[in-house]
């Protein structure tokens, strides 16, 4: 019975996911869904990437948190058009919250659509928003044994950004393990060593973007 | 019909925790309940804290986690009794799952029993699992935010520690902003800075646990 129910969620959740996918597809957007635990460095690689691609991007970002609107007001301070979706409690995003908000963008001219998930490894993984690629975010200061305890989330990206590598020299964490460990679950990620901080390999992730963008 | 589904699902874990509680007091244990989100340090903690505290004090462990035995094997390392529960895919534990676990301690000559919880620091506050205290572990890395955007943690929890102080130096974190937000949801917080590295602040840390102990 509980299967049941779980197994119905997640239906009528990709069916509306698919739809957001549509529409999205129709406004001729990339449409990223950046998940990663609290605190790994999202709101942050988001206003870098705004700062630093606006001159020739338009992007336009839906910023999920349980509440208050911090990271909207960082998103909107980078001068990119912002939507807040506050779940009221809810540990991640769904395709019905997407689809709910959607309205309150002017996509017209919009070429990148960020999505910033709840901060949270495990349950956003599972549900589909429509995006056309889900990014992991991690950071070194997290520890190196992530991937293998909480594989789905590696499992269902296309992208792993390891964020906050200039604090490599003063902890212990071993930045191969992760590589090693992610890709033993997931072969084909694309994955990014940086520093929202330096700027230091942000260049690489904006490439990528580009070029999923011309895809 | 969505709520009324859930305050079941809580009424019934309320139920078992309240069970789980009747037997912890009957073996004279204290019993903790550490939350976080991933790669905060709750493993580490719970490592220091036994190393240090073993000669005198006898400590079991209840470890949560999706999958993999590594926290566990890492306790077994340290010194103390520990079972494992994998959650397969679930976001936080229960308090079935906890009393499903018990018949595989000895719990007649311990005096605390630490539960280290999934790491996700959103849906494990809503479900008590027996336990006495509720502690909050948060890493400096993940930002000096986290209290207004994950209020609920720091409300059900009697203690927060504030964990990689000896990173404090190279980032930027408001470790004041940390504590007033944190004091402003829950005045009645008791707030330990500590380096599960170094060592540093952990003493404040097994004082409060001793008198915890003793009550």
């Amino acid at each position: 019975m509980k299967v049941s129910v779980v197994e119905n969620i997640l239906k009528v959740n990709d069916s509306i996911a698919e739809q957001n996918k549509k529409f999205f597809k129709s406004k001729g957007l990339l449409t990223i869904n950046i998940m990663s635990g609290p605190g790994a460095g999202k709101t942050s690689l988001i206003e870098k990437t705004i700062r630093d691609m606006k001159e020739d991007i338009n992007i336009a970002v839906i910023e999920g948190d349980i509440e208050t609107t911090y990271d909207a007001d960082r998103i909107a301070a980078a001068g990119a058009q912002v939507v807040q979706i506050n779940t009221g409690g809810a540990c991640h995003l769904d395709a019905n919250m997407i689809s709910q908000s959607l309205d309150q963008l002017e996509l017209d001219s919009v070429d990148l659509l960020i999505i910033e998930n709840v901060g949270n490894l495990v349950c956003p993984a599972g549900f589909k928003l429509g995006e056309d690629c889900n990014i992991t975010l991690l950071s070194v200061t997290e520890g190196d044994d992530k991937p293998f305890k909480y594989p789905m989330m590696f499992n269902v990206s296309q992208s792993l950004l390891i964020n906050k590598i200039d604090l490599l020299p003063y902890i212990d964490c071993n930045i191969e393990k992760i590589k090693n460990g992610a890709l033993r679950i997931n072969p084909e990620l694309e994955i990014f060593e940086v520093s929202c901080k330096t700027g230091e390999g942000l260049g690489n992730w904006y490439n990528w973007l580009r070029k999923k963008m011309t895809l």
